[in-house]
């Protein structure tokens, strides 16, 4: 059954897509305002987008804002959540938010599609790939930064130097600054369901011109950001 | 008769539109210190104007600082405004100060209008015109942008993630946001009156060497934001 | 006498300018890390500058922060201030404080002065000249910038939707903002002490390869700011 | 023994070098998304990375979040610290945070060592140098940024207009203030710890087609930050 905080993390998920696919489609595609935009402009505006898909979560029916697949299983690994069906279903309702944000950020940008060329610009704005293509490496760059964002994200949550009223703004500027500094390699997925379900949707839209949907790498930003959460998880119990 | 909320939102409007007009004057026009910045500057000076607009208006006579008609019919298709003539003359005095602002731009850059030979970047200081022409995706991109932007704000008032002493920087950091990820397609107005009285404005104004008015698609950025308008107030209605 | 609000405002605009002069620094002088910065990165530079001299200020002495004459008049002409030697020894020590930031600006980037061909790069660092010479226009460019900058304070200070904690950096962010929006004709001073004190200083130090100070403009960015202050206070009057 | 406090700067320095060497990294090293990336994305990076650094020090053990030997020894001559054997754990933990993560940025930017061609650049991702070869001058320019940041988070500390709460992210932003106007001569090291322990990093670890670690000018951002902190605590002696 559909739950209050499906509808919370579906409706996240949508927004955040939406904004952070956006982005990207603002730089990436032909004839956009933002066209060329440069990698500072991308994640500030992810990082934004990560801010208004917690708002948006925690105001209309989930508690938490998890919004990503890592983090809900990071916060289950600590004990945070403990309802395997709760998480099962948060894990759904993020997967077809950011399926949703996708398809809607295909609606906004809807002239680009047929006016830009290279399909692996068009790719870019649904789902990562790696700069330098090294599946090790790659997985590795991956975990590395969704240690950051759950183990910062736990710092804030526990430290006394912020307040809960800061937490939205504080995970954008935390989202924005893992961009800048680790997303170099992979473009720092850091989330299962948002390189996934917009991919599927990649796959499935009928997006003019469009190329594969490069689904040889997709295990990477699935697997990277899962063994993120675990490490952090261990780190979160070693060190506190 | 004119009222109190009318000078709070005349005066918002005004500031919002001086700092929002000229911060693409500084881009677009010829010879000025900023000419030619990015995208990422030109919404940072938006959100940041905003913010501003916000600021003056709730401390000189509003206690909303809607600034934009989109943003006042959503309110009463909601029920936060009931008295229709309150809406009515709101909407009035936005574009009375959208259209004062707009005065103030040309004034404050006046030496750089004669030395711009380009109609087309005077033009765009005032008011919005798209990357890629079709209407219908125009009006579509311009609703999705204002839906988020009005579905954005009521999370951001019912969040218990955020005091409302954080809502005019959050509010601007949220059109800064919106602009990076959804201006590409046509500069997203989100507001009838910011669109439609600064165009008044390049129309009546002696502007040296102006071009055009571009009237045939004036339309364009005042359907849209209505239509998101109504979309975002019916979301709300369904999810909350 | 010396006093400690003197102290204050001698310290805070000595902050002021350090940070503020060396951002322009870092983007016209040659051979700098940031040499060739975008006009964005200037004004969050300027913005953040403004931050941290109010921050300082408030906590060396001075209950105001005001670090700047327009500021000090207007607040005399509302009634804020009303002892004149008061307000005469604050804006001294605004002056000096001014003049002791650039000198510091001078130190930090000894050796780009002489790696630095162009005179008028140099001057920049110090004080404002005009994209467009045009003494009116650039009289009013300065004014509309600085009824902005103070009135836009006053509703901070007024707003129930801001705390008295987030003044210091909505305050910079607000400079930042005005930069980006006012700052393409004039490079918007607002201050005649930030523009005055440092054009001194570069008239005085042994600058390797300095040019001329540009004292024909050295009016426009004290009387355009102090028009502003007068028509600011004029417009609170009038408005609240 | 090692200390929980140790731990929190170990684990703060670690964090803050991760992102702090990341964004170089992501700006210098060949083939990353945000290869040239400029100044100013640069030192918001690394501004963010000290807001990070202290959000995890002060939630894992130390109640400082010092990350900064230079900060450490003011606070020792200050009267903040009083114990020489914590101060020097302290610093010890940093120097050891701050060697890890220039470890883990090595790791995560694996494949971009062996395409970066320049050595220049594979260093400067873990060390400064000097824009301008200038032992003298490079020493002063780096005291003067270390006195304007530890005066300045003194300021903050103290000033009644902020709270403790609002600490970590202004004490970023002012990190990417200082950076972005007096980072141009030498690249604001401002911190012994966080040059010299990647440094060894550098010199250490079996990074692909690496050259020099510059040893003749690694005194430099350790000697200039020094006096820069006696110098901010001489300064807050006196005015304080």
């Amino acid at each position: 059954m559909w739950t209050d905080v499906m509808t919370g993390e579906f409706l996240g998920t949508t927004f955040m897509i939406l904004l952070g696919g956006g982005v990207v489609a603002n730089s990436m595609l032909r004839g956009t305002k933002g066209a060329g935009s440069s990698w500072l402009m991308i994640n500030a505006g992810w990082g934004f987008a990560v801010m208004v898909g917690v708002l948006v979560s925690t105001s209309t029916g989930s508690p938490y804002g998890d919004l990503n697949p890592a983090v809900t299983i990071a916060k289950y690994l600590l004990g945070v959540h403990t309802d395997e069906f709760k998480v099962a279903r948060m894990m759904l309702a993020e997967l077809l938010g950011c399926f949703m944000g996708a398809v809607l950020v295909w609606a906004a940008y809807y002239p680009h599609w047929e006016v830009t060329r290279d399909p692996l610009r068009k790719r870019a704005v649904f789902c990562t790939d790696p700069a330098v293509a090294n599946k090790a490496a790659n997985v590795i760059s991956e975990a590395i930064a969704t240690v950051v964002l759950i183990f910062a994200i736990g710092s804030m949550v526990d430290s006394a130097l912020i307040t809960d009223q800061a937490l939205p703004y504080l995970i954008g500027v935390l989202v924005w600054a893992i961009g800048l500094s680790l997303g170099g390699p992979t473009g720092n997925a850091m989330n299962p369901a948002c390189d996934l379900a917009p991919r599927i949707a990649h796959w499935v839209l009928p997006i003019a011109g469009k190329g594969s949907s490069g689904w040889q790498y997709a295990w990477v930003p699935i697997a990277g950001p899962l063994l993120g959460a675990v490490l952090a998880a261990a780190l979160r119990r070693v060190f506190l």
